[in-house]
């Protein structure tokens, strides 16, 4: 086994209990951690770190791709390890820490951790821990299901351990293309074309010398948590389907669609599993995350490609594509996320993207993570690299959540992370508003006529239309009013006023 | 005159008056001018437009690159021609027009329009009316002091005018490099990989049979009305002095500075002129409009290159340039503001953005555009192409405004034009906020401090405090009284509690 997968004999001598590696990240460091929704997060190490901090107590900053599985950031933060964390997360408990004050979270574009870290804009790294299919002979590390930010965690931190998975194929072998952006001020393109172009190796280039810790561990990925589809999210797919037919009628887009990135989630999954019921072929992705929606169009050979920085499945899924892994392996690339995410490649591509908002309102701007303004629940993730640069940006969201109570189309949403000047199309259960070519006056009552659940319809009309006569201006608002629907909501846990 | 100025002896025949040209333009039309930030707008043509309509009227939709100058917006408007309008205007008559509802504004990224009309998203353009230096043999137009939209306008409309204007002089030819990027799916990366490459061609390939009319002006652009630096502008541009040279001297930017881009007007100039009394030498931008600070760091030897996509300078500025061009062709290239404010060269390059925020909040998000939410100013222009992707995006502005009654440094702002995920550093004369890798609690507390005038820091800090205390989360917020300082300042023209 360790000959397989630690191809370098001189390695061997590195490894050690997950407790031994743990040992070696102390208070005070930024630490580096593999893992992207999910997917490829090492397991054994920080499980040791939360367990020696019960006894020996100390703090990190901790940076990852994205989100962890196993409870990992819960069991770090049960045991007072995270003081700081970056860029994104899903946790409950931490979610809790970070809305307490507790724990400082600073919510990142997915992009650009890293190239903030390259230009010394964060404090640098000083303990990386990657998950690995193998390390290779000349010391290359080959990630598991994910790559997140692993490449220049790795190449930035003073040390790297390596946890060791031996529950992943070797088959994922060649799956992964690792590139970086070459310094500034002598920076070229980035030379992806297409969203099947390799560019780089199939390993992370780290010196052996700066392995410090080999661990092995047996764990396979958290599986995804998604919910199956439902009327709304059906109906969703539909109106956005629809639409699409509509703009290749147009010749706004090809038969098989502009490549298209999706967004984490059950109701974006569920958008991108209805396409199976679409006319559209050979369509293929530059996304983020792939999601049990990707292998059900490869599956019903709907789809041609996708490109990503991690594969995130359900148990089932997970289980057929994980060990048929060659059936799909030429259809795929995985890359670092500041290259899925990359602004110059997203505009080049000419990418569709598509992804949940938390809430929007009647301008078009939409909030992705802040409850009322506040509360974060995940993080912004790579809406932002995404959308800002779209071909054509898409949000969705179901018209209501909480039973009716609360609409998710509102006067003025109190956190913005994706402005109107960034939004192209909106599409609830109740249907769809292209605001394409549209004045801020004109997209409001498209988005209420379209989107807005009848239950709320007349209350927005009546804000809009007062709004347009007392105060007016390029977007009416009354200030004074803009979040009564927020208030409500705060006071009596519902947006009827 | 006219064999210098239009090579192709068969396009002689297609010299007209501009009541003449002006008839080619009819009611519906989408009409593409050139003319960004008062720079290389047509003159003639519009004029005529506007002086039609008195008596045949007809509404159009108008794009250009950005600003015009010669009250030539006001003119229009006042004819009630402009039915809709986009991507950017500073016009005090259109303004008012705009936020009455009566002219339709498309405020848009300047990047984005000609990708947008590219795509078919926007209503195809009828008609380009360009100014021009001179008409090539092969049908080419070698545009004046600004490039903006006027490529792509010209080549996407059925038929183009051009203006000659004689007052701008033929040795701004080869100042110019025109390109356009590829078409999707096939489209490659755009080869800008320093500040100073030249691309493309140094005009506008247009076929001559394209070229409807062409009509003579001789008229200098309208020039600038920043207004001088003061007392606060000076303490801006000292406090980022001060910055960047703790920003060279650990080791972060060179000591040439990273290049840089400014926004438009009368503070960012300021802070630009700033530059002539700090350490740094061989500065090079890559920036949208080039004011005369650009100039004055030529003439002081700071500044070794800089790349546009217009030139707008004040009135001693201005005559002293274009009387002697020579000595800075070579020091200069103008491009499609596609191209200057293109997201793949703005990463690429590692540019470092300085834009003029009407407000900002105690987490860093900027409004740029929208008085008390509502009333539209000017427009968000490049300021989101280039603060998205920048290597460090700051933001300036004034502490106060009207005599101190209103703050600069609000609990929320009304309008989100850039969040805190994308900016970077705030400046005001009180201070520098450097935000980077801080979380939103922590952001605070360094804005109010370091930013806001002393005057609303106590009222500010209380705000602050008690949305800790009694709402809490990762912004907290109380969002009853997130506006009240807004409230107040419509009700009474003061943001003093």
């Amino acid at each position: 086994m360790a000959t397989d997968r630690i191809r370098n004999k001189a390695l061997h001598s590195k490894i050690v209990s997950a407790g031994q590696a743990a040992s070696l990240v102390r208070d005070g460091m930024v630490v580096g951690m593999s893992g992207f929704t999910r997917a490829g997060d090492v397991k054994a190490v920080p499980a040791a770190m939360a367990e020696r901090a019960r006894t020996d107590p100390f703090k990190i900053t901790l940076i990852t791709g994205a989100s962890l599985g196993h409870d990992m950031d819960q069991k770090l933060v049960e045991a007072g390890v995270t003081a700081r964390r970056m860029p994104f997360q899903v946790d409950t408990t931490l979610r809790k820490a970070i809305n307490a004050g507790e724990v400082k979270f600073i919510d990142q574009h997915l992009s650009e951790t890293v190239e903030q870290l390259r230009a010394r804009q964060l404090p640098p790294v000083d303990c990386a821990i990657s998950e690995a299919i193998a390390i290779r002979e000349d010391g290359g590390i080959v990630p598991t299901t994910s790559v997140g930010n692993n490449t220049t965690l790795a190449l930035q931190a003073k040390q790297v351990i390596v946890e060791i998975n031996t529950s992943v194929s070797l088959a994922l072998e060649g799956l992964h293309d690792i590139y970086t952006p070459g310094d500034r001020p002598n920076r070229g393109p980035i030379p992806v074309i297409a969203p099947d172009n390799r560019i780089g190796l199939p390993y992370i280039p780290v010196s052996p010398d700066k392995i410090a810790a080999i661990v092995f561990n047996d764990l396979p990925d958290s599986p995804s948590n998604n919910l199956p589809a439902d009327e709304e999210t059906a109906a969703i797919a539909e109106h956005l389907i629809d639409f699409f037919k509509a703009e290749v009628k147009a010749g706004r887009m090809p038969h098989t669609l502009n490549p298209i990135q999706v967004g984490i989630g059950t109701i974006a999954n569920a958008v991108v599993s209805g396409l199976k019921n679409s006319p559209f072929e050979h369509m293929v992705m530059y996304s983020e995350v792939l999601q049990d929606s990707t292998f059900e169009l490869f599956d019903a050979g709907k789809m041609d490609f996708a490109s990503c920085c991690s594969i995130t499945l359900g148990k089932e899924c997970g289980e057929r594509v994980w060990s048929n892994f060659e059936r799909y392996k030429d259809k795929l690339v995985m890359r670092p996320q500041e290259i899925s995410n990359h602004p110059e490649i997203i505009r080049r591509l000419g990418i569709v993207t598509i992804n949940t908002a938390l809430e929007f309102d009647i301008y078009g701007n939409v909030n992705s993570t802040h409850v009322n303004g506040t509360h974060m629940m995940n993080g912004i993730g790579g809406s932002g690299d995404f959308t800002r640069n779209a071909y054509m940006s898409v949000f969705v969201t179901k018209s209501i959540a909480k039973g009716g109570a609360i609409s998710s189309v509102v006067p003025m949403v109190p956190h913005v992370d994706h402005n109107e000047h960034d939004v192209d199309i909106l599409v609830t259960d109740i249907g769809l508003a292209d605001l394409r070519s549209l004045a801020p006056r004109e997209r409001a009552p498209v988005i209420i006529k379209n989107c807005v659940h009848p239950d709320f319809r007349d209350q927005l009309t009546d804000y809009f239309e007062r709004a347009c006569q007392t105060r007016g201006g390029q977007t009416p608002h009354i200030l004074e009013e803009a979040f009564s629907w927020h208030a409500k909501a705060i006071k009596d846990g519902t947006m009827h006023l």
